[in-house]
């Protein structure tokens, strides 16, 4: 398996790259709009078909490239079924995996961010990744007070799901916005601020305190999302050249 | 490959057990005096037998167990071989690894810490792992002020054989005070303080302005682990009942 952790310094967000070496081809998970040429030449350069693009989530802070990955190369959009999109031309849920070649990406249905957010499980020898999109970040986790999160349900996701893998499992977030680049299940466990030790009650009141900023592409990003990365005709004109002009309808 | 990472919150040290799954065998890097009942369990509880321990330097902060190991479970000594030490059964060196079943750790020589200091890199599959000893920390690095320590060497060590190792490269380092477990080659390039983006001569006035106190161990852990673990017999009574009592010379 080829694997590369790939980084969009405006939204900060991690794609992440698989390819399986026996088939040539490549999935590639929460691909960012502004980056898909960079994705492109990496694909090219390790010799990749993309089969696959996949997401954690209707996103809030960036516009997802698959459509316009799948119109430039063929490749397929996945992403949890419960979305129930039109555009996704594979759901996946925990029954129901993503396999390319000999790559299987496991789900596991962890709602809180969203309530439909998925981590991917990824097994390689013994060694076991977790790619925990916004439900857990490194020291941290995504936030729940918009698109139906909610921080019990987050809780829940996090110790039922994720800290219930073994210790050495790696974690691979969506984001870092301190240029950390990997975690371990124990290490969060051990130090995350906010999940490890804490109680349900102290996380509630964490997350109800945070008094974060609306993020600034949400209003075109969620619904350009929902279609997998076709901006809405509708936008005002501000907010619609920072869409991608050939992705609006 | 079996794999576990084993902590020792006394000296804040990493203990890592690599198994091979087809043979049973293991190996135990670093292993620690004090932990050695607790890595025998981890072992039995996995059904492994320990072939070989492993040292990525001479400690100057924990006694090794590999000596008490071997009289326990018959497992032999391996570490680098120009330490040129009686008590070793197997020198390692850049073009001798060692290999145990499935696993081979390749050490690179990457002085600086200690002047015969290597670290290890293992492969599995499309994973690599480096084993960084105090080469090269989380956010940090090891002392260079004892042990024939020098910045500089430590400064070309970790940029020439670590920073040189692709981006998804996995750090496992032999100590963290922060309970952080595992980093990347992109993410100490991205942001280790002390080597980051950092010149040799920024890396030499940081080295030479850290202001550490000695090591309370090391008046006898360097000696003690010289022989392998085995704590000499001119040792002052009140260090004496420090080390084991079965292994003073």
């Amino acid at each position: 398996m080829l694997f590369r952790q790939l980084f969009d310094e405006e939204s900060f967000t991690y794609t992440y790259l698989f390819g399986c070496a026996e088939t040539g081809q490549a999935v590639l998970l929460d691909p960012v709009l502004e980056t898909m040429d960079r994705d492109l030449r990496v694909l090219q350069a390790l010799n990749l078909r993309l089969a696959y693009t996949l997401e954690t989530h209707i996103h809030a802070d960036h516009v997802t490239s698959a459509r316009k990955l799948k119109a430039q190369t063929g490749s397929r959009i996945a992403g949890p079924a419960m979305d129930a999109l039109p555009c996704i031309d594979f759901g996946v849920a925990e029954d129901r995996p993503l396999t390319v070649g000999t790559i299987t990406l496991r789900p596991l249905f962890t709602p809180g961010h969203t309530d439909t957010h998925h981590s991917y499980l990824l097994t390689e020898g013994d060694t076991q990744r977790v790619f925990t999109g916004d439900a857990l970040l490194i020291d941290g986790c995504g936030r729940t007070d918009f698109q139906n999160g909610d921080s019990v349900t987050l809780y829940r996701s996090v110790h039922e799901k994720l800290f219930a893998l073994p210790n050495e499992t790696l974690i691979y977030p969506a984001h870092d916005y301190q240029q950390r680049h990997v975690s371990s299940i124990a290490q969060e466990k051990a130090r995350n601020p906010r999940l490890g030790g804490k109680s349900m009650g102290e996380f509630q009141e964490i997350m109800a305190n945070l008094k974060l900023p609306y993020p600034k592409k949400m209003g075109y990003a969620v619904p350009a999302n929902q279609d997998c990365g076709k901006c809405p005709a509708d936008l005002p004109e501000t907010i619609r050249r920072l869409c991608d002009p050939s992705l609006q309808g």
